[in-house]
């Protein structure tokens, strides 16, 4: 329990109203009981604080001259809500219990204070830094390294020599450093191209649920530091991905593309293979990025929704999209 | 083994030819034997009818008045064949034996008559219903609460806390309850958002193979009754989805969307954040959502395939289309 | 450790230079050392290749001609490249080590020199070919088959029944045989059809990381000889693929559809279900296939990436598309 004061102290923002107002948890606008505080950062959603429970309200300085109840004032409120959330969620401990039913090979280096839980494999000459949280059915491969406080959740997968920095979170079922889809094709068939490279996540990197990052085949495969991948996302083998650059769910980025600093890559997206795409970019969702991109901006690609009906008889024009284009030019050319 | 004209007593349906005709299993048209019987639901199809080595087939009237064998009549053969199988394969025996190489703690409340695979956690305060069919591999966190009947195949994992309602089945690798993409950027970089709500699926949900559903941020991310999704779908936190609602593969919903009752959802869709589908929406498949969608009826967005000499020049023209579409108008207003 | 001479001899290739170069391993013309070989395939790093350290470089002649230093001279440098790489990882061994954190069924017939990692689950009635390499945290359901040479890696699931040829490599976290997504509707809701049939590999299929393949519905899902799937695919129930196949990251096949043999698939593409793709097809990255192909030939499907701006005015065209066409007709007949 912390009063609105002491939060408002914590974070260095200004406060109205009742101080002393004891606040235990965070709450939506929705759903907040009188002991919580919530937060506006979505204006869709500014209709629901005239009814708000909530014993608090994060909101910018706009919005809080329109709010009669207690509120601390935050330039970015989102910011604000991560910031106290932590707060409350820091207050809880964790754990440094090895499961007995779990095999630690005698030749790993386990730190004295990390958790590992039931069925957890860490193979030999694994180093596991200080205070890491490890989940159930975790599979560590020979040689890999984890950076102190470090978080792998139950059934992650990382596979031989892979290197994870600092404060690095996996979520359950993610695949580290399986093999490039790497294959030339011979008369009789594919050749498989061994893939000998690694997977290197900087610190503070996200990694999503069943989200597969493949190895490098000769060099490895990049993450720098602070980047967030969502769930269901497949890097591709040599891809390089710059600090603080983010990717929401089911994105693919095919092998050896660089992708730069303080991207936000949309869910959906598909980005070919061997293209540069230069530091904050933004890509829409479901878009296909078939060229490199060399400059700053917002980019889209997905075709329009429509009702079926239309649909049909919009994409059949489409098809002859070309020819119509060339009627109208020599309509105009015939003026 | 049943004879013919018990199927169609159990099933309440009109049968013709010989009611005798003995049956085993099910079978498709074009391999099934004497002692099976086969359907016919999809018109592409109907060429093997005719030479199909199948003891009796379920069809609807009008489809038998053109065939001679035996047949059930049905008004919607595939429900029936539905039906059909469902009764041979319900002879088969489910087990109630707990694997010695599993974890269960002591604190865990499993009922008697459950089935337990091999190296599965089941973690503290976890609620294990009657008669659940749970495989190798699993991963139950801490407050976990499955109804009665649920089926958890192999190296699924439920996260702490998630509520499945009763005769759920979670396939293969898929994770309930991993944390959403909630992330709040701060001038140093992302700051992560705690997520402390839950996954909550109603009775009769079926979750596809490596399917992600995020916990919510705050309140709960939540499926309702019948809801049946396929392989490889992301739904994003606090996401709702209505009774009844399917979902084909590859499908991604974004965080707070609210999809209505009775949605038929293609594969490979895309459906960003913070909107509203309304009930009875069919979306085609690889169409992006960006929009609320406040009415019934049928939706696509795919762009049309085309062959590639093709595809470049109207793709070309598609980036300039804005420029053909004023040409025309002033062409129009010339005349 | 190889000289030049004995690369050349192997392949039965040309080289030009020193013959008695010493060659340790593969590297990239960007990273190599001296007592590497690397290889120039991809036209877009021909600016690399001046300055690299590579003790030797596979070119193909016309290249050849232009560089100075040690060269093996290929038709296809990148086949040559993949067969040198697999002479320096072929002298690794492998092992034959039964990890006794495992759970072998008394009743399944698994070969003497095969390697089985910790908290791996062989069931009852498996048969396990020689040489077999099986990871940790594997699960291989009852009635399963491995062919002679199969790479299980960690955390993969092969559900009951499923066959597999010889030399198939199946990657972290795929799913061989979860249940396909079979609903009928009846009036109370979705009736599951029972899934009864098996997933069918041939020899030398190799199936990416969380990847997953559905049984059949009665008969089976069948891929060839030499079919390489990517990480985070979805293949449908009953779906076939033909020998030499292959499909990039995050493709989807819907039940029923069949595919030919020597097609390239791209990456994101959807293939709807009871369609024929007929041999040698193939289809570009994130295209949507509504109809069966029947000539071979290369298609493309997405829409083009655009700055936002563009985007949202070319978009809103695309939705009245047909009504401008006509336009243009109009002003065409008036002329």
């Amino acid at each position: 329990m912390k009063t609105l004061y002491e939060l408002a102290d914590s974070l260095g923002l200004p406060f109205r109203g009742n101080g002393q107002c004891l606040i235990s948890s965070v709450g939506t606008l929705a759903h907040a009981e009188s002991s919580q505080i919530s937060f506006l950062a979505n204006p869709k959603y500014t209709n629901q604080l005239q009814n708000t429970r909530a014993g608090a309200v994060i909101l910018s300085e706009s919005v809080a001259d329109k709010f009669s109840g207690n509120v601390l004032i935050a330039p970015d409120p989102y910011v604000a809500f991560a910031k106290v959330a932590r707060l409350f969620v820091d207050a809880k401990q964790t754990n440094t219990y090895i499961h007995p039913q779990s095999f630690i090979h005698p030749e790993a280096q386990v730190a004295d204070d990390v958790s590992v839980g039931a069925f957890t494999v860490i193979d030999a000459d694994v180093i596991v830094g200080q205070r890491c949280q490890i989940g159930h059915h975790v599979t560590i491969e020979s040689g890999v390294v984890l950076g102190n406080d470090c978080v792998i959740k139950s059934g992650v997968t990382i596979e031989s020599g892979c290197k994870l920095g600092q404060r690095c979170i996996i979520h359950s079922g993610a695949v580290i450093g399986a093999d490039g889809f790497g294959l030339a094709r011979d008369e009789d068939g594919w050749l498989k191209i061994p893939q000998t490279g690694i997977v290197r996540l900087g610190n503070d990197c996200e990694i999503g649920a069943n989200t597969t990052i493949d190895c490098g085949t000769i060099d490895d495969t990049i993450l720098g530091n602070d980047v967030r991948l969502d769930n269901q996302i497949q890097i591709g083998h040599n891809v390089h991905i710059g600090d603080h650059t983010i990717m929401a769910g089911c994105t693919a980025v095919a092998g050896s593309t660089m992708i730069g600093r303080n991207c936000l890559i949309g869910g959906g997206v598909g980005i070919v293979g061997h293209i540069e795409i230069c530091d904050n970019v933004t890509i829409q969702a479901m878009s296909l990025v078939t060229h490199s991109i060399k400059e700053a901006g917002q980019f889209s690609g997905a075709a329009p929704l429509q009702k079926v009906a239309d649909w049909r008889k919009n994409a059949a024009r489409y098809r002859q999209l070309d020819q119509w284009v060339r009627k109208v030019n020599q309509l105009e050319k015939k003026k």
